[in-house]
């Protein structure tokens, strides 16, 4: 089978396309034709070795989000059936309840091999059918960047309608925060660096909205959004530039969901923001297949379509790439696995 | 000022107008003309002395839910000014955090002097301001029916988009827990017994109704309707009778909110369907301040309009009980305080 | 190899020796030589088929709880190795999270065969290993009694220093409950019905005590116990005759474990003990593999060891069972597997 | 009656004696006669205007901390009686619930007049009772420094017998959280900075210890004594240079309170720490009364004495702070305010 692999050495270089042979489930496995694969800025690190520090072994399958047809099941395999189609899990080991060491450790694009490979043999622990309502692409998407909103936004935290939320940006998680925020019920503001962009937030049901361009010192009139009182609940995707704003807007006891870092990955504020309003920062690394499970029947009932803003062919992958990279997207970059 | 009051020993028949001194505010303290009340179940319990075996005294001014207009605020008031339309709390002193006997025994419209007053003097600690959108009416129903469904579905349980919820009937509580738990994102089954109250609660939004006179063991159908999972949380507002069933179609692990006793107040089932399927069953009694004003901001944000079936004119009380006793109401049976 | 087996029929007459062939690990699978087997009230249901309506096959290796040696590890298999001591989880399913039906059905002892056989075969996601300092016996005794007092306490409610706590009885889960609340720093309240167990009782560190017998109405004198003011958590392991006392004592907003039904299996009582104080009933069915590696954190730290009342050779199963049905036992009734 | 206040200016030099009329309690107000009172850090902040921000106005009392015999009653108080030795809580309007900026903003010792006055007048919701066995001194330093602790263990976090918790210096939130972990059954870690402290934190019942001077990584050691898996919970009380190390040996999905910043006000470190393993970092500011009660009960029933390093007489508070920012005490810095 075709295989996009990281080889010889790590870099964006070293991205190729190679053969492999096909993998036989074993007992309580799943053969998975894929169809599709969706790109996370966690791809972009994993190709430079350089996300959480993990100690992978090269050749490596890159990507870790993608969606394919259940083809032969193991012996024993009693959760799924031939012609399903399904998800791997992010973290193949986190069925759900606290994160430890080893549920956290056994994920899709490095250190286990990913999405970008024509077949994948998956335990059958490790894998989750998907909505009906949505094509290959659109649900390629859930496995990280929907499910880390969730985590966010139902898991960790807990919110209510009339909560006031505040997102950052619109790739990914950002667009699945808004639409899982609104289902919510909750007051949701997003922050985006351009009025185009802003545009199309408005349409999904932001219910309000800043340009941190030209507002910089965005906390000011988000606070003003929520009346003074701060958001019970933020977002925070972009890390070392917006994380001391995001500490000026919060509420008191307010949660701030600690996500990205893209724009950078130090953390450096005052304490005293955090101790004397007993504010929560909480680490959100995707979640579990519990939590994959509880969203798919919300994804369902409210037929929710992912937002995908370019398909790329599967060899492809390194235009997809650059094109992430980019940041001009709005919502997810997919492949497609082809015929 | 005129009010009703209980006088002389319990029952129906010792209900009468009475006029008493105007009180004035001490310090801390509030002065409201009422605007208008709201009927409970409770209301028509408290007449004949039987809930909950509290030891009232005589005479006092029933009911416990009402909206006034602050008129007067005694030395040190800060959290209201005159002029501000504002429901005095049920429980006067339970302000956040866990129950005990200090916060569920001072209570409005018995023992503690309920809203049947057209003056009401009350401390500032005890009473929060209403959404502007609502009329006098529809805000009196707010302290008991609207936050007891509150408390049932945003702070005792969680309720998230995708989960399955069941609630009981059509009176005050199942409409506001049918509002809510669309807000939350939730799919919502109601049961009913006629057609008519039927078709009114899909026009509010109910994805799922059974007529329990048609299906007097509607616990199948409505374990159908999950897909044979089981609900994620039942609103058990029936008691007696409805238990049992509610404890066949709620899914392991799931909260059965017990606040209602319309078809009985006595609890017989089998132990095992609670202990071996790890359900919860949660006592909900009215709530907190703190939950009052986050669903009053709920209420805003969604622009929620409480259905109030007929308001009764201040001295058609007894009238308006006897209606409530009926059940022949959908919604809220209210009381307009007059000019 | 030799097992115990209900076959043909059920009933405790159906109850025989029986060989079986010795099974081998698969992938994932683990080889254990049972060492020891502990008893539980629900061996005597299942031999009966009553317990929880499950539709288990003949023949059965009856009996939830065990401990063994790992003796064959099969390919890929990393949690254990050749030498650990390790108990097989009850629920085999169940990791962690919350319960649903497919992590409540595969339970040992019924519907999976369970540990009255000298070698078992079980997944290595379905074990986890003991601590050093207990004997054969006491190991045996975690899965059931142990997680089942251990989820009441410390997953599903949360017990805090100076927290009232009552237990009832001097069954395995009692004494269980009791060592553990204790090290939560508890005041610990146990009801029993001999002065001898009692005395027992206050020597594991009972900081009060009531004989049910002589007080059969003994939620007074319980209640006078937490100074009026009601206790926080109580483990209800008595069911039909004690419920209706435990709701007496119980403080407004407290947790009351449903766990047992020694006194029958009906639950009937008055709706309002429940409703206008807040209290929750919580349905506990021993629980989850991540729950069991947090309590062997505790038992190892703190040194706990199980009460063990009387150890019978593996051929005396039935003995053993019905020691176990006269109740005039004080702590665990086990089984050793011999050589 | 005599006061201290700072006056004219802000600053330590402007801390006075002086003279202020005895106050009255009017309705629902408690006047109490000061025994003591006990220093936090925040004292020292407060003197520089630098804490939190706030906007007090001068002349003020300062010192949060005390304890005072209720020695008149206003009209209407039910709480507690003429003779009852009392707290006044650090947040007057904290009584329960989630934190908000009204709740967190009215607090002794700035901007409200503190403790440090013969007399003091407070509502009584605002206090609390304390446990009879400890001396006047002892109960001082409940309100904050205990209630710091126990905010951070029993009611953001929840710590469970066999939990690692690692606590940070010997100050008093430091001994407070020693003593409650273990009253909780956690094995407790504490870092320390001399040898002969480490002796007394060993004497007080911790289970491991650590001379952060003689290993300044000490997140290694660390987490060698969690045999690598990590710490449950860490209670901060370093601050700038604690927390990197506190990161590194945090277990995945553990919590850090955010407490203290004896070593610096700045979060500097990497926010991948966070992210990617699931850590939740919660700001703890002392805590609300029902925190408070729950507390007591806990040191009343094991008798728990906090530690006093030394008592310096009324008139000598500038000497007590002093001795206070030096950083030589072990345990609690109090006053005696004398006949």
């Amino acid at each position: 089978m075709r295989v996009f692999q990281i080889q010889d050495d790590w870099g964006f270089d070293h991205l190729s396309l190679a053969t492999r042979p096909e993998p036989k489930p074993g007992p309580g496995q799943v053969l998975l034709r894929m169809k599709a694969a969706s790109l996370n800025y966690r791809d972009l690190f994993v190709l430079d070795r350089g996300y959480g520090g993990f100690t992978g072994t090269l050749p490596l399958v890159p990507v870790s989000d993608g969606v394919g047809e259940v083809i032969e099941t193991g012996a024993g395999v009693t959760r799924v059936a031939v012609g399903d189609r399904v998800c791997p899990m992010f973290f193949q080991n986190w069925i759900g309840g606290e994160p430890d060491l080893e549920r956290l450790t056994a994920s899709l694009g490095g250190p286990i091999d990913g999405t970008m490979a024509e077949l994948m043999c998956v335990p059958e622990q490790g894998l989750a059918k998907v909505p009906a309502h949505l094509d290959d692409a659109q649900a390629a998407t859930l496995p990280c960047a929907a499910l880390t909103a969730w985590s966010a936004l139902a898991v960790c935290g807990t919110t209510r309608p009339g909560d006031r939320v505040l997102v950052q940006g619109s790739g990914g998680v950002a667009l699945f925060a808004l639409s899982f925020a609104k289902l919510m019920g909750a007051h949701v503001t997003v922050i985006s660096s351009s009025d185009e962009k802003i545009e199309r937030l408005r349409a999904m049901g932001a219910d309000a909205t800043i340009n941190y361009r030209a507002h910089p010192q965005w906390s000011k009139p988000a606070r003003e959004i929520t009346g003074g009182r701060g958001f019970d609940h933020i977002v925070e995707l972009g890390g070392e530039k917006t994380l001391p704003q995001s500490l000026r807007c919060i509420r008191p006891g307010g949660v701030v969901s600690m996500i990205g870092v893209l724009s950078g990955s130090s953390m450096s504020t005052a304490l005293g923001l955090v101790i004397t309003r007993h504010v929560r920062l909480q680490g959100i690394t995707v979640g579990h297949r519990d939590g994959f499970e509880a969203m798919v029947r919300a994804i369902e009932q409210h037929a929710i379509e992912p937002v995908v803003d370019r398909v790329f062919e599967f060899d492809a992958l390194k235009e997809a790439l650059s094109y992430l990279k980019s940041g001009a997207h709005f919502g997810k970059v997919c492949i497609r696995h082809g015929a």
